[in-house]
């Protein structure tokens, strides 16, 4: 599938809006690059597989600091560790953002399904998307550090 | 989706044809298990999203010790670090493992697709299948250590 604009916004879209939504948090959306091959790396990270359209992927990957800080806004206490709430959260924003994705693709009349999302948790992780085809990346600044969003299709 | 016995075989039979098909190595399947919250630990894993009459995931997450052999056994030469070449490897395997447990699936009459492949690498990082239902998990033996294969689905 061609990576063009049209599919990049919604992806972007749905991340601010349910950052927003959930953690009271406006993540600033810098410029989306298309790589050939891309790795991103991080301390926690959602996986989530798309099908329909085409096949594909999306993953959100958060550095601590930045997942601490999100995590707390939603809950309403500070965590200051990677536990097992903060797990589920990364597994909820994921979902969330690849509901909200879909919903914006079909819109555009682009129809996908989503699996169930995966967390992986581990510092310094790597996390590398196997396709021939383009990844799309995102990053969003927060007053709390950075996160990645990457999207591939087959 | 129920786990039951039905779906426990084609995931077990698929994982072992593959890697034997691949790297002439015969893994020897454990005791699998259902467990109600359930997260694998390793140095690299591969996760696929599933899709169709249940969403799903699929992970099978390798020691650094049994992925090595793997894929010195896959490529004919010895790997002795988790480079790109045993990433894409893993990748390889997830892909091929998942194509091959949904065609036996296809066979009882039970249709899912597949999403494309992720693969995490990090020492000791840790998989959470965010789900509500049960997570079915498979250990395997080989004579280079072990790797844990598990289904999930919604």
């Amino acid at each position: 599938m061609n990576l063009k604009a049209e599919f990049i916004n919604p992806f972007l879209e749905a991340t601010v809006s349910v950052v927003k939504t959930m953690a009271a948090l406006e993540p600033v959306p810098g410029t989306p690059s298309i790589k050939k091959e891309s790795s991103s790396h991080g301390d926690i990270s959602g996986i989530v597989g798309i099908t329909g359209e085409a096949e594909g992927s999306l993953s959100i990957t958060f550095h601590k600091d930045c997942i601490l800080h999100i995590t707390s806004q939603m809950l309403g206490e500070e965590k200051k560790e990677i536990n097992n709430e903060v797990k589920d959260a990364v597994g909820e924003l994921t979902n969330m953002i690849s509901g909200d994705s879909r919903r914006r693709l079909q819109l555009l009349g682009h129809t996908f399904q989503g699996a169930i999302p995966s967390v992986v948790s581990g510092p310094e992780h790597e996390i590398k998307h196997i396709t021939n085809g383009p990844v799309l990346s995102i990053p969003f600044a927060t007053k709390a550090g950075g996160f990645t969003v990457e999207v591939c299709f087959k």
